[in-house]
């Protein structure tokens, strides 16, 4: 089984990453905050050998904000108590590295990866959101340059900290009462632009290391990041074309770094609609889109704009021209959509409802979604999938219909290599900058 | 049943507070990073239905650190993950207001209380290590008063930010797409001396209302803090005496802010030890001191001195005059080892090895332990317990032996009364401030 595999997280996201998706009579209504739920999903996403579960984040809300994001679960205390409840499957939290303390981040993190015995990850994000200054006594929120600049320093800061400890700094000697070697414990010492921290970290690393690190953030900046510093990369396109480029992108610049293409594992996102049969699939969607009300849509939209009023222009003339909008938040989000209503002519109902009812174009029989995912795969605009429930079952269908497809084509494992992620996405244990090379087996 | 009931708390602390206890053959050398371990742990407390189990944590280390705080887990990280594996008791972790950002100690705790289903508490502490202000980028550590001086404001934010939600605001009508009653939701708009912090809060409150708030700190800040804001404390004294002084206080201060005194609970600490003859359990301790050395122990007693160098003096001679050193870490117990070391006459020598090694004072035969346990809390110097393990078995002692002595004599409870923190500790769920009280019940 030498053939390059295929790598899964689960998207895990309550009552959903929609406006309206709680509005199935089979979502439970409190699912972002049921740990029973999620405990659940993540169960199966296990059961299907998934690589990870991927917990998203935000730091700001007002009542415009969508169900999902105005009560939920904390990522890093959500996947402690389910490292926990599962055994392989690896643990991703999002935290923003624009509001908060590398010393913190780098201690729960790597406090998870303990619990969990090596499976946590970092999924590094830089917040888009303006209002999340206001939660954390800021004047302003630090511009698109400055965010990325403070989360590359940040990042150096953790995993500077994370190497603290050398894998072999505990002896335990009960009989002579050494407990450690102090010689191998190390200071860091950080003194930057934005940060300054001395250390040691008070925790050790785990047996995969230190924790996996994401990132996600399709900007020049972002890209720049995620070629230098990341072990993998989460991303959303709509188009094959699309991911094929970033995905060549983003390599290109690893490599630049010195870094082999192997890695760095890109994660396009996608919300599979799996039905038993193409029609299934497609009431199956049907269904989904008619449970949002216009309102609602713009409303949503408003809010990759920074809770830009849109309701102000006529439903079915041309999406407006709305300038520079949006470009200090979700820049490629809002890139993409501009770009995409003027080359396509799309009204401004159009564009709403795609972006509150995403289409996905990984709709179909098991066997029609496994081909594209292979075609993705194999055609260099994929290493993995980062898969969403946009519907009902959405993730049991994707376990019980799509993987064995997947797993039958031998394009993806049928048991886990390993117990830690950094085993099953296949990447090697980094090692810790201050032991010897000598020393390293 | 309407006799008061004693409270108790586990201290659960890996490879232990002192710095010999990791010495002894049964306890793993990696217990302060084994969720196995605390899961055992947690588990045995369970089953002797205690209330809470606590966590202290601290933020600065450096080599000559205890074994158990060079390489722990992190206290939020931990909860979570024993929230899983536990259905009844409370959940406790230690967290500075002197290093952290209110909005994120509100979520983090808020989930942990949603995940636990109403099981989470917060010991607010101010952290006594003057390194921990160059673990976070800060010039200086702050003085003690303005450590307090934040903490109080750092509170009022995070309690706060508990109330976003009022307890009926979710509605779930998916008939008619109504997630929520936007009346419901608050804004705080804390701008404060120290914090400005708009909300709202992105977790909802939980069915214990939010968590308990623990105090850990003796100082007459300390005490003032505890009586306005708190539901607990956690304390440490060693005669009864001593004890009760410090609960009559903290209950008339409580008084004087119009709280009644079964609204906060004083919880002692104590390091029992537990033998079935007074023999045994004498045995144990000279087991625990042997393992301790001597410039170890002065290194210990060091640590509460801003890390003083004592092998500079005589052992055997009295303890030195070192004038006002330690009174802006750990005052409270800085003041206490000065004036017994004056008071009883004790050598440097006495004084480290007490330091390193307490002798309890409860220590004998569980009716002895529940004798001494039972005149503090029948004598007005405690509300309840908090054990901490100082020799192998210490809790599964506790637990097998003792508390069953307290369950005959009417003092503690044979099951738990609710499955909240706040029910079992007979506290009530505090209304939230914005909802009106008619509509209360
Ligand atoms: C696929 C994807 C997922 C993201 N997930 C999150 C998230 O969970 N939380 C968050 O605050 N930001 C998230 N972001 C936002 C980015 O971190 C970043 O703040 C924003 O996109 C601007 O960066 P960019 O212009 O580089 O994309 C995500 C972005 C992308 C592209
Ligand atoms: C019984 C007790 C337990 C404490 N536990 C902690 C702890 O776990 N972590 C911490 O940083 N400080 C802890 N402290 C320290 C206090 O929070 C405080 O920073 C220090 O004692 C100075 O305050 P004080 O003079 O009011 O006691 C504890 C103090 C006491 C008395």
């Amino acid at each position: 089984m030498s053939k390059r595999q295929l790598k899964l997280g689960a998207n895990l996201n309550g009552v959903g990453n929609s406006i309206a998706f709680w509005r199935h009579s089979e979502i439970p209504t409190n699912a972002s905050v049921s740990l029973e739920f999620y405990k659940q999903q993540a169960l199966k996403a296990e059961e299907g050998k998934f690589d990870l579960l991927f917990i998203a984040d935000g730091l700001y809300i007002n009542e415009k904000s969508n169900p999902h994001f105005l009560n939920r679960f904390e990522p890093l205390t959500l996947l402690s108590a389910l490292a926990g409840a599962t055994s392989h499957i690896g643990l991703v939290a999002t935290l923003s590295s624009s509001y908060s303390e590398p010393f913190t981040v780098a201690r729960q993190f790597a406090s998870l990866d303990q619990l969990s015995s090596g499976r946590a990850g970092w999924n590094v994000v830089t917040s888009p959101l303006e209002g999340s200054a206001l939660n954390f006594g800021k004047g302003e929120h630090p511009q698109h340059a400055l965010r990325y600049e403070i989360a590359e320093e940040h990042l150096e800061v953790v995993k500077g900290l994370w190497d603290s400890w050398e894998d072999d700094a505990f002896i335990g000697d009960k009989e002579n009462g050494i407990f450690f070697d102090s010689s191998k414990l190390h200071t860091l010492h950080h003194q930057g632009k934005h940060f300054s921290v001395q250390g040691p970290l008070n925790v050790a690393r785990s047996k995969q290391g230190y924790p996996i690190v994401f990132q996600a953030g399709s900007s020049e900046a972002g890209k720049e990041l995620a070629a230098k510093s990341a072990d993998a990369v989460y991303t959303a396109h709509e188009t094959f074309e699309e991911a094929k480029a970033f995905y060549q992108d983003v390599k290109t610049r690893a490599a630049a770094y010195g870094r082999k293409a192997e890695e760095i594992v890109i994660f396009p996102g996608i919300g599979p609609i799996v039905g038993r049969t193409e029609e299934e699939a497609e009431q199956k969607y049907q269904r989904a889109a008619e449970l949002v009300d216009i309102d609602q849509a713009l409303n949503y939209l408003g809010r990759y704009f920074e809770h830009y009023d849109f309701s102000q222009f006529p439903l079915d003339e041309q999406f407006p021209d709305i300038g520079d909008l949006g470009s200090n938040s979700f820049r490629s989000t809002t890139d993409r959509i501009k770009q995409e209503a003027k080359e396509q002519g799309l009204t401004l109902r159009q564009v709403a409802f795609r972006a509150s009812t995403p289409r996905s174009s990984f709709i179909g029989t098991p066997e029609q979604i496994a081909d594209r995912i292979q075609a993705w795969f194999e055609g260099g605009a994929a290493d993995g999938f980062n898969v969403r429930t946009v519907v009902p079952n959405g993730l049991a269908d994707f376990v019980d219909l799509v993987v064995p497809v997947l797993q039958e084509r031998g394009l993806f494992r049928k048991e886990y290599e390993s117990d830690t992620l950094r085993g099953n996405l296949d990447l090697p244990i980094p090692l810790n900058r201050y032991t010897k090379s000598e020393e390293a087996v």
